[in-house]
């Protein structure tokens, strides 16, 4: 059964506290192996690689191919069923449209002092994109993940996925064939992640990985930060429903239901002003749950993290909301504008009766690639910025650095750092 | 003596090579001993860091006090010379000025099926700075590090800082004042990043943390990255001087050693079409170490990481400045903007003579918290963007799910999601 909390309750601040701090990210002490795998593969290159391959996806790469060759992507696409070739295209374009709108201006000026200042955007020069293998093998995250790093205008994209015992998801092809995807290794696990850092003989490294995967994925990512870019620490997926009882209690219980099938994990909350509208939920999402292929993974997910929070308003809502900061954040009322207003912390929100979360995982636009674990409250979605970086630039003449320059000196000597005053002072005197 | 090179020489690929993937970087083993402070901060709270700083910088904080009031800031800045006070104002408002211009601007839009897409930035609740103690307590960095975030309009602004022995730098308090800062705290080293991170019974918790550290502190702040934002992983500082046979070489010296001086493992680089200019430099460079106050470090560092390549031609040396990638770029030649445009990589760059990079950590504006390390291939300088997020929205009405909603539900339903499929199917048939 998930919780049930009501704010007007005595114990709800503790209550509500746990529920804040509660961690559901696995606690595997996966950190020693994922760094015996880095170090490996940086060592041995791809002989470690089609080592591990071997062990944990079962097939010898040497044989079944370590890329998956172009032709092969577009028999893939080509043999998908016309709706679902259309499905993926619509998806793509609406995506790439979003995403063209986050491309950074450039700016160059000069200023009273005559000092010009200016910033200047680019494309890292190859990204890595890791797409989990088995059941999490979402064309829809592949999507998410590659377009925007095109739309930055990166030219090499490399795309790593395990295929266990030597099978890939016809579907993921098709999406990469799409998305636009140059390379794609049949490689999976922290070696993966080793191989685009570092380079292999076969792979050679990349400036910026994103995407994906299990605790050893994350971890290895999470280790090699610094090494090159990352897209962000990933937790389970999460949804917080605010409702009040003018909705269909089976829209909402399937609202909720969309997050609790992913992994059990995941966390659905729902926060409503209507105690008879709550019990509904409840009720329908009991019955959702025996009809969905996923029912397991649902109840288990329902049971473990669900919750459903009675407040007196829903303008009483939104600091719980805020606390909580979700990864998704429906706002399921007629004006939704006014209670998006008193949101600070969300990766993403959904908003009014017709906007399900499930609609911007596929085909809205936005990024479903999100903060989670209240990481809302510091980071953002995946964006065209994780794929580019800035240079600021400078430019004095004899004029500029004559009205900006002694202050420079006076800092430079007051800091205790004489080569710097002096390479400034020279030029002043000149 | 530094690394001469010539990259006609048949050696030339491997020696540039070995260069380029030289690691500067502290090798020491931090990070069990950081962990454990971190585990124990969050654990014990203040008790830790009243422990920890009696150990390490030999006070009491119950007898010091743990924060410096706003009246000993305001007394540090009243104390200091009329001509640093301006030096220090005229620093701020010109970084104020320049970050101004990157704050994002939101978005929100309805397209052509309907589907209002938007997003929204806004600043962090709270952020946290690190200001070393001792000899590197630099104002400016103090300046760098707040002002970004008082633009981004952080409400919050907690600066933490060791006081060795009890005693603070009056020219860092001074440009605490100035820049706005909160909360002063005394405590430093990995245990002051963790109570900004976890929080502690004096300290609230802050959602991203910036600032230069020792290694403990760079190795906590790597640690943390994911419960709080962090800047950037940092790295001992660099330039590369690119510059023709037409400069003053006494002004090229003072340039490679202003970075020389920083620390031993500062690295300074000339890359220069002429021989005789490299030579003139050189000497210059040997003639001027001996005069500075820092002498001891400049040397250290040029001596074992300085290095001078020769080039056929200035356009020549932009691929190798490609592949160093560094922090600083000085293109000090007659026409910066032909060799600039060859720049793919690099933190900030200083065009023509007379833009010394000196002029840049202090006065000019943009930031001089850069990506170190050849990390500029894939990360930027800090900006208003670091305390910043961006939450993503969207919202249909009946016609736009009826657009765009059975392409997520034929999705949905190929990834075996069925509640997703449903959360949006249940709308359509309304």
């Amino acid at each position: 059964m998930p919780l049930r909390l009501d704010s007007r309750d005595p114990g709800f601040p503790a209550a509500f506290d746990a529920l804040v701090n509660a961690r559901r990210e696995a606690d595997a002490d996966v950190s020693r192996d994922v760094s015996a795998i880095l170090k490996r593969v940086r060592a041995e290159g791809d002989g470690a690689l089609a080592d591990y391959t071997q062990r944990f996806d079962r097939h010898d790469l040497d044989a079944s191919g370590w890329a998956i060759p172009a032709a092969e992507r577009k028999a893939a696409l080509a043999g998908i069923p016309n709706s679902l070739r259309d499905a993926l295209e619509l998806a793509a374009n609406r995506i790439a449209t979003y995403h063209e709108k986050q491309k950074p201006q450039d700016s160059d000026a000069v200023d009273s002092a005559g000092v010009r200042l200016g910033a200047r955007w680019r494309p890292v020069d190859a990204a890595g994109l890791y797409v989990p293998g088995g059941r999490a093998a979402y064309p829809s995250s592949l999507l998410m993940n590659a377009i925007p790093a095109r739309v930055a205008g990166v030219e090499r994209l490399a795309m790593v996925t395990p295929t266990p015992d030597g099978v890939i998801n016809p579907l993921v092809l098709a999406a990469a064939d799409i998305a636009g995807v140059g390379e794609i290794w049949r490689v999976g696990g922290a070696q993966a992640i080793a191989a685009l850092a570092y380079g292999t003989g076969r792979i050679a490294p990349v400036d910026v990985i994103v995407g994906p995967g299990n605790a050893w994925v994350a971890e290895a990512k999470r280790q090699l930060y610094g090494v090159v870019g990352i897209d962000m620490v990933a937790g389970p997926s999460e949804i917080l429903v605010v409702a009040d009882g003018q909705n269909d209690p089976e829209w909402i219980a399937a609202d909720l239901l969309s997050q609790s099938e992913h992994d059990p994990t995941s966390q659905s909350i729902l926060l409503t002003d209507d105690a008879a509208f709550a019990d509904a939920v409840a009720a329908a999402v009991a019955r959702q749950i025996p009809q969905l292929s996923t029912a397991a993974v649902a109840r288990a997910s329902w049971d473990a993290n669900g919750a459903i929070i009675l407040v007196p308003t829903l303008v009483e809502a939104m600091p719980l909301a805020n606390a909580l900061a979700p990864e998704h954040l429906e706002l399921a009322v007629d004006d939704p504008d006014a209670l998006f207003a008193l949101v600070r912390h969300a990766g993403s929100v959904f908003l009014g009766r017709m906007t399900p979360e499930a609609v911007g995982d596929y085909v809205a636009g936005p990024n479903h690639v999100l903060p989670t674990g209240r990481r809302a409250r510091f980071s953002s979605g995946l964006s065209v910025l994780d794929f580019m970086k800035r240079t600021s630039f400078l430019s004095l003449d004899r004029a500029a650095i004559g009205a900006i320059g002694p202050a420079a000196v006076s800092l430079a000597e007051a800091e205790g750092l004489p080569a710097h005053a002096s390479s400034v002072a020279r030029r002043l005197v000149s």
